[in-house]
């Protein structure tokens, strides 16, 4: 029998791809949703599509308002998304959604435990990424020893790994990874702050690098005929 | 101007207590509750009535169903609140809520960062409890590493401080420096499985806690007379 995992899916490329990779190592993918009041919702139904996708034995979309805390362009309506900015990771951008890693690996983590999961995948990056202080390796090792420290699974010696795949992959490899685990990019959803329909707006941090990234690999993303 | 610090307030003795020792620090609180699907939500009352008396400057609660990933007592039907039991501090009761305080305390890191608070409270207490895994200080320590390494603040070298003040006292000690701050301990909630009406059980390891710290005192509960 396959051993269960704990995959945080957001609905994007570098999640979908995280969760390819979990399923090629054999686990039983439990996907783990947040709907915390993102300006792209929309996000996920793509995160629906890619669990479908990828038969998870389980989806699980947990609502966590965050607007009331707000602090960020994703979470408040008063901050815009930037766009068509050149992308320095040195400078933490208004997307940046304080804790958001923390607080999303805390649920997986509770869900892993009641689960009786060892493993949680998440496809932080911190290469081709927006600068985010929660997406660094030094942050996951850390909450990897929180994990062991505030659960039963922890007292009772049993380790907790989260599984970063992508960390050290370029935004054109975690692409060409996927391409060839046959992975759907069209199902996926990246842009930070969609049209009204629905499409990517082409113009956000995101956006750029995806559409880099595809550039890279000179593949064509199925998505991008419809950006606006 | 006095500081900003979060408060995690669940309406129960402790937090109302650490949340006291915050105010009596020189703090403006932002109390931080959390409606989490507890089968104790009668806490929550409790909480705005403590924020109150505590003049806090905002009380903001949070909601996140944690009913979907279970596994506790508190947040499963399925399973029964046990009564009437020794405590064991060895043993990891049902009542332990998979890494509740990790959830809870990355939703008040959060809110902290947007407020540019360096400081959290949080009432945790390794003494007296009930033998979760994540009111121990070894667990804080390593949450606090994780604050620091996951934010914009942390990036920046503005340190984030987790409070404990009550995580070496005995539960006859946190009454007594709650009675000596002027505390109304009517005010609370601690039953973990309250009555119809929403008075305290009386048997649950909380109740039971609560009775031996306010008979070790050798004050009287402004609770007790209402407990079934």
């Amino acid at each position: 029998m396959a051993s269960n995992a704990v995959v945080l899916l957001s609905g994007g490329l570098d999640s979908y791809t995280a969760a390819a990779v979990a399923r090629r190592d054999g686990f039983d993918l439990h996907a783990l949703s947040i709907n915390y009041g993102q300006r792209h919702v929309r996000e996920l139904e793509a995160a629906r599509a890619v669990a479908q996708a990828l038969h998870a034995t389980r989806h699980l979309e947990l609502n966590i308002d965050l607007t009331p805390i707000g602090g960020s362009s994703l979470t408040s309506n008063a901050i815009a998304v930037p766009k068509d900015q050149a992308i320095d990771p040195d400078v933490i951008p208004s997307t940046y959604v304080p804790a958001r890693s923390t607080i999303f690996l805390s649920l997986a983590l509770g869900w892993a435990e009641v689960l009786g999961a060892a493993d949680i995948y998440i496809g932080v990056n911190a290469l081709d990424y927006s600068g985010y202080p929660d997406c660094r390796p030094e942050f996951i090792h850390a909450f990897e020893r929180v994990a062991r420290l505030a659960t039963k699974a922890g007292v009772e010696g049993r380790p907790l790994t989260i599984h970063t795949p992508l960390i050290d992959l370029s935004k054109a490899q975690i692409i060409t990874l996927g391409l060839s685990l046959g992975l759907d990019y069209g199902l996926t959803h990246s842009c930070y702050d969609p049209l009204p329909d629905g499409r990517p707006c082409g113009h956000c941090d995101s956006c750029q690098l995806r559409a880099a990234g595809f550039a890279e690999v000179g593949a064509s993303d199925p998505l991008m005929a419809r950006a606006g």
